[in-house]
């Protein structure tokens, strides 16, 4: 999927909002566990329920490595869901993967190759060599950690040498690896002013932002500081949306979530 | 696992070797690839042969991934077969995890808890709470990466504040985090002469030490400056021991390529 594609469908959707599936089995709405794959079951409910006011879906893929085998059964299942039923929607293996060149391959072929994904999420710190794997496949992305939204982002993210800290270091030198067409960044939302300084240094790429909603961060100073002319936000809401009722309406529930998200972020597509 | 229990098992093997299972199923004999699950076959003859000259052992959890359900069920098996058969072994789920708090859990649990895995090797780009949940298990331990062997290192672990590079400052912020009886480091073999820096930081912890072998580092060197009064080192060595041959006697090649390695490492023990 190219940028301009991400584009196009946020402006039919006026919506630039990814659902996060950080789908905790113990959080599940008790009906749904009898079913053969509950955790499937689940995130088809919310992928229906949702897709309408989403650009996007990111599966967080702790919650289903936790399960084992079966967890990677039903992350395989929700990608394959959301390719064949929802094609226009970007998919995001959230998996903060990195390693050295020949296994950063296999997580690539994991992830991008083999069960589908448009996006996957890498870790910085091993460099080149660990991220440039996942760019070699055509149409698809990483999406880099820069600042991330928790506490820990203070101990290694703001190290600052020469006025330079280490999340615009990782900025300016991972942009020569790939282009605004196959590299994203992970900017947290709980610090929506640090987009601006962000945007100064990649003007031109999309941001993945996770942290409004569950995290508290605000999504009208996210857009004021961190939007482009193409839009350039991927905005990321998990809890807040698909647990925000556990009863059997769980999914109108959410849908009625994404909306009011939705229909925030269309006053400020303009 | 405890420290002192690695280093018992080091003193009855005259060995710190740790065999890395990076089993890329492209590179399996051929006469295994009728096997009910290859990669576990493979897996199973290589510990047999190789386990009475090594204290650990170190799945990589990419190569088991890149092959989906499959590969987990291998992993699985793998991890369990050791456990089963050499319980003195430490295992470590080379994993280089790390996210926020509620998701770093959940991959706590498949790696430490349904796993069942000594350790799990975690990346430090997301600070103290992607770490933490990892060290919660008790016996069990978080490798935490500080100074890797790939080139990409240099992009920003050398990154420096105030004279102190960020792998230091990695070393020097996360020992508040854990213990040397729950955290270790990774430190590449390819710059061996950092090791001595690594030390001064951080003298009791064990290092798991990886790039010997197919990347080139010298063990003389690592023994040289990484060992403490405990051993305090893990070296991994993958391809060159578990590919060092393919025909029907690779097990026994491994094990010869094994035994040349304990045999330099019981020299460095004195």
């Amino acid at each position: 999927m190219t940028a301009q594609e991400i584009y196009a469908n946020i402006l039919i959707k006026r919506s630039f909002l990814c659902v996060g599936l950080d789908t905790e089995t113990d959080k599940l709405p008790g009906h749904l566990l009898s079913a053969t794959d509950p955790v499937f079951e689940f995130n088809r409910r919310i992928i229906d329920a949702t897709a309408p006011y989403a650009v996007a879906f990111k599966p967080n893929v702790a919650f289903y490595e936790c399960n084992g085998t079966a967890g990677w059964e039903s992350l395989a299942r929700t990608i394959q869901y959301i390719k064949e039923q929802y094609p226009d929607c970007f998919v995001i293996a959230d998996a903060k993967r990195g390693d050295i060149g020949n296994t950063s391959k296999m997580y690539a072929k994991a992830f991008l190759g083999n069960l589908n994904a448009d996006a996957v999420t890498v870790a910085p710190y091993m460099g080149e060599d660990s991220v440039t794997p996942f760019l070699s496949y055509d149409g698809k992305w990483v999406i880099l950690l820069a600042l991330t939204s928790n506490r820990g982002a203070d101990d290694f993210q703001y190290y600052t040498a020469n006025n330079e800290r280490l999340f615009e270091r990782v900025l300016r030198v991972s942009q020569k690896w790939g282009s605004s067409n196959n590299l994203m960044y992970v900017v947290g939302a709980t610090r929506a002013e640090m987009l601006r300084e962000v945007r100064a240094i990649v003007p031109d790429h999309f941001l993945l932002v996770p942290g409004i909603g569950a995290q508290g961060g605000s999504l009208k100073e996210v857009a004021e500081y961190g939007m482009n002319s193409g839009c350039g936000l991927l905005v990321n809401s998990s809890r807040a949306i698909i647990f925000a009722d556990s009863s059997r309406d769980f999914d109108k529930i959410a849908a009625e979530k994404a909306v009011e998200v939705q229909q925030e972020m269309a006053t400020y597509l303009g």
